[in-house]
């Protein structure tokens, strides 16, 4: 299965005062194309961090999502530290330059010296159009830089990311739903995950009209062994007597 | 200014089933005290991330907060890799298993051997308590490893937690909305920013009425000259004629 990573720069996240919500849709628009996140790190504006973070996940995995702070404002400097990690000069894009002069000639706005900061490109990267406010992201090696409002990152990722992706294997998903705590069905997703160690079973409590309740997750490549474990795991259930949702 | 980190360890996150907000919680709650979250990380239930981001996380900041993976199912490996990070044995804790019979048994429930699990802790680690389900968390040396359940999270880190934290300078924050993009006011917070390099001017924008509108973040510990800043940011704002919202 294809990995990949998340990176999301913002102090308004760490602060508390945005609850983040761009590494949600990436994962879920990963898990339905088959490739794994297998880790998500927040940091902040701040150049030594987008720095080292960048490069060891871009090394680490085989694409990195990176969000937030391409915009027009001082405290935007994502494009400059990415082009410091990679050793390439951030330069005025010529085609940034046209996308933002004929967005911004649309709007009869001014494209003045602050907007015409998100035309500086790190050199050799390929521009990630956005279709929401003509800004673009870029990409430079495996590294996928896009903006942080979640809008524009959606379309970003949609419209200019995913077509790019290489696929992995479609990971086959079933869930089901028991009415009882996770501490009476351990025992028999215990068991089941010892003899299926090439499927996943996630356990996930919940409360349902002040009830304990499970959410049991399978995962795997492979479907019949899904629909097996499935089979066993339902038989153990009604054995027990326990209730589905 | 005391910092700290936040380590979420969950595959449902990952995949996108859940969106994680503990957190947007401990950050929120973090901010109030003084405390600067510098980084989070979000990793799978694997035994080599959390032991490698564990240690990484304990030697460079003042606390680490752990969210997720202390339940009796066979998927909840935290306490046996924070165990294991730290070179510590899991064990039996008295103090836990007492608080378990007690909570099951005014339930009416068996304390079988899977709930039993939530009693084993690492040696010599102090318990975190739960008013919510009683299965403890635990702190060794500086992290604090509590469940991901959000309920009991928030209990957890509110009444237990926050008290034994030594809280930061206080942090003064305002923020002032004004109906121009950012592409418009990004010349006069930048120039601020250079001339009060001790507070920390963040900008944010949003969509009002269809407009492009910006939320403008200063911060500071000094409130004297947050004044001062935004006074000058104000003028600004009424000779270019931007409006407030």
């Amino acid at each position: 299965m294809s990995n990949a990573s998340i990176l999301i720069i913002g102090n308004e996240i760490l602060s508390g005062r945005t609850l983040e919500k761009n590494s949600n849709f990436i994962c879920s628009r990963c898990t339905n194309l088959g490739i794994k996140i297998k880790e998500i790190r927040i940091i902040a504006d701040q150049k030594s961090q987008i720095i080292k973070n960048a490069l060891y996940l871009s090394s680490k995995y085989k694409n990195v999502f990176v969000t937030g702070g391409i915009g027009p404002t001082h405290d935007d400097i994502t494009a400059q530290s990415i082009s410091d990690a990679f050793s390439r000069r951030l330069v005025l894009n010529k085609k940034a330059k046209i996308l933002l002069s004929n967005f911004y000639k649309k709007k009869k706005v001014e494209l003045n010296s602050s907007r015409l900061k998100m035309a500086m490109i790190p050199e050799r990267a390929k521009l990630i159009f956005n279709s929401v406010s003509a800004a673009p992201g870029f990409k430079i090696k495996n590294v996928w830089v896009m903006a942080g409002v979640p809008k524009i990152m959606q379309s970003m990722f949609i419209k200019e990311v995913e077509p790019k992706l290489k696929k992995g294997n479609k990971i086959f998903t079933k869930n089901i739903k028991i009415l009882s705590a996770e501490g009476d069905i351990a025992n028999i997703l215990n068991n089941l995950q010892k003899n299926y160690k090439h499927i996943e079973i996630g356990s996930y409590p919940f409360i349902i009209n002040k009830r304990a309740a499970t959410d049991i997750v399978f995962k795997g490549s492979n479907k019949e062994i899904i629909y097996k474990v499935i089979k066993i795991f339902k038989k153990k259930i009604e054995e027990n007597n326990f209730k589905y949702i």
